[in-house]
């Protein structure tokens, strides 16, 4: 299917996709403000399905990295967005047929939109986490075996590199020791890939889920509901067999958080509050990680946790998480690609260095 | 004109390039066995004089980058001195026809052999210095205004980047942060240039000046003459009205050496020997930088400091003098270039945090 994105939508795309960013990824309210400014310039892109992409077409995913901010402050500068993608298409001696989520969650699923708004390409409906994630491998453009590289990266003066490495992760290391060079907020493109390398590891239709899910938070909110109801149901309709269901609720007692190797990394506890008892515990590293109740786990990465304010019905990241807060804790079943053998080991609890062997959402709260 | 490189006259550059280069630029020797190596198998490439390349001719420099010693290591592994090349011509979709070494002094004085023996390209008869110095804003491409951009970098393992920065010392910035990912040594092919522009920046003829002063060393220490004495014949020779003339014999009495900010940095104490009265005092940054007797200033930058071994002849580097060391100093005015406005910026006593005003040398010493 292919249909114009509507820009009336991009405040919905923002709220759902700062939803399944389970606490990371940046918020995507600011960038909405720059994503509307674009579509007011250029219009808005289309919005095709991963499998009505041709086999041949030359598809890349684009991403922001860097201090989110940094990053928040010139995403507003709205040239350079699409540099990288042109620099990248000069090295290959290639056109760009479609831009391609890195991730569904946070600023970086806003994007993709801007660069398909500027350059005139469509906009793949899928991406490569289902969720966010704090770095490459842990896609499953990654976990599937597609190289990151070449990848290209620019900052807003159109300084910026082409970087071509065997392994992702090395790959991935180079590009953040430019992006703090280049002034610590750089766009880039990367994952060149084909369609039919799109078809054979993307996540579908997450673009969708996204829009679904700031859908239903709206309307509850209009309705008086509470949105992480209306998610509940909004996930389960649009990708059947999703597992979704609020896991706790409960007041922030203990936030404890510290910035180790470039990630937002802590913990924190929680009070059961509205017919919750108990005390539960979660961790982070730049996204909610792990969730348990009374000592007893409840969600597990990659399965998403998300945590929305019992006021606003919003999104709560890891960052802005404060001591008093009242909150809805959600837990999702991830996409089943990351739940596959390589990625567990690219995305499961070992990954982000917890004790735990990973269970299925479904299986610890049946 | 147009010549083939003799390979017998490796060791004679290497030496030649280790007086030029001034202390820094890591030791040529050893780069001399790769080269040696290099030419062997693939051949000796064409050295031709700056202004026999044509104006439309695709003109490249090739330079290492990194911590000598690892830099050193790496050179014998003979796969990767091409790469960058490679990636360049790739990235601007042209071919080179001839390589230009970036300076004349230390093992990037041998790695453009290498590369044009493995690519079949000439070497250019030239550099960009007329010595060694630490940074790219140091070259006369730079000074007259070439962007070193786009700059290709790779390791041994093919792994590197192309970086394009619109200010050079942003594109060096980058390509050192690139570096220490890359495993702390990597070749570059920077500063992509037209035939036209190639003569309009570059400092003629100074491979074979550094022949020449390794020839006159080679032949002084046969003969029983004392090298310092045969490289001023030598220069004299080749680069007329060059200034060249020892300027003190001493022993250490004292070297401080520090590394700050990726620079070796110190200063030292001679004091004099072989007729030579009183106290000498140098500094260097990588290379030396100044040179003083009795607080009387007889050399600075941009003009040439040249420590030689009293029992060897050998050039002796920054990293290497040590205390009871006994040297002969030459000093040596630098390539004209370097002392316009532009240059003495770039390249003078306040570009290396010196106090002194620049005087050429032969006015220091009438």
């Amino acid at each position: 299917m292919r249909r114009m994105f509507d820009p009336a939508d991009v405040e919905t795309l923002a709220l759902g996709a700062g939803v399944l960013g389970t606490g990371g990824g940046g918020d995507p309210r600011v960038g909405a403000l720059a994503l509307r400014r674009e579509l007011s310039v250029n219009g808005p892109p289309w919005l095709i399905d991963v499998d009505d992409v041709a086999d041949s077409a030359f598809v890349v995913t684009v991403a922001m990295g860097g201090a989110p901010i940094v990053g928040l402050e010139k995403l507003l500068s709205d040239t350079f967005a699409d540099v990288s993608v042109r620099r990248l298409e000069r090295y290959l001696g290639r056109s760009v047929d479609a831009v391609v989520p890195l991730e569904i969650g946070g600023v970086n699923s806003l994007l993709p939109f801007m660069v398909g708004s500027r350059i005139k390409v469509p906009v793949i409906d899928g991406d490569g986490m289902g969720r966010a994630f704090p770095t490459l491998d842990k896609t499953t453009f990654s976990i599937f075996g597609l190289p990151a590289s070449p990848l290209a990266t620019s900052n807003e003066h159109g300084d910026g590199a082409i970087v071509e490495c065997a392994a992702n992760d090395r790959a991935e290391q180079v590009s953040r020791s430019i992006l703090v060079d280049l002034g610590a907020a750089c766009s880039s493109a990367l994952f060149p890939m084909s369609g039919q390398d799109l078809k054979r590891t993307a996540v579908r239709r997450t673009v969708s889920l996204a829009l679904s899910v700031g859908r239903a938070m709206r309307d509850a909110r209009r309705a008086g509901r509470r949105p992480v109801d209306a998610i509940v149901e909004a996930v389960q309709a649009c990708v059947p067999g999703t597992f979704a269901k609020p896991l706790f609720s409960g007041k922030v007692t203990d936030v404890e958080r510290r910035i180790t190797g470039g990630f937002n990394v802590g913990r924190g506890r929680l009070a059961g509050i509205e017919g919750f008892r108990g005390d539960a515990e979660f961790s982070f590293q730049n996204e909610y990680t792990r969730f348990a109740v009374d000592g007893r786990l409840t969600a597990v990465v990659p399965d998403l946790i998300c945590l929305l304010d019992t006021a606003t019905g919003d999104p709560v990241t890891c960052e802005t998480l404060r001591y008093g807060q009242r909150v809805h804790v959600l837990g999702l079943s991830c996409a089943p690609a990351l739940r596959s053998a390589k990625g567990l080991i690219a995305c499961g609890p070992g990954a982000f260095g917890l004790p735990e062997r990973y269970v299925p959402i479904e299986e610890l709260n049946p």
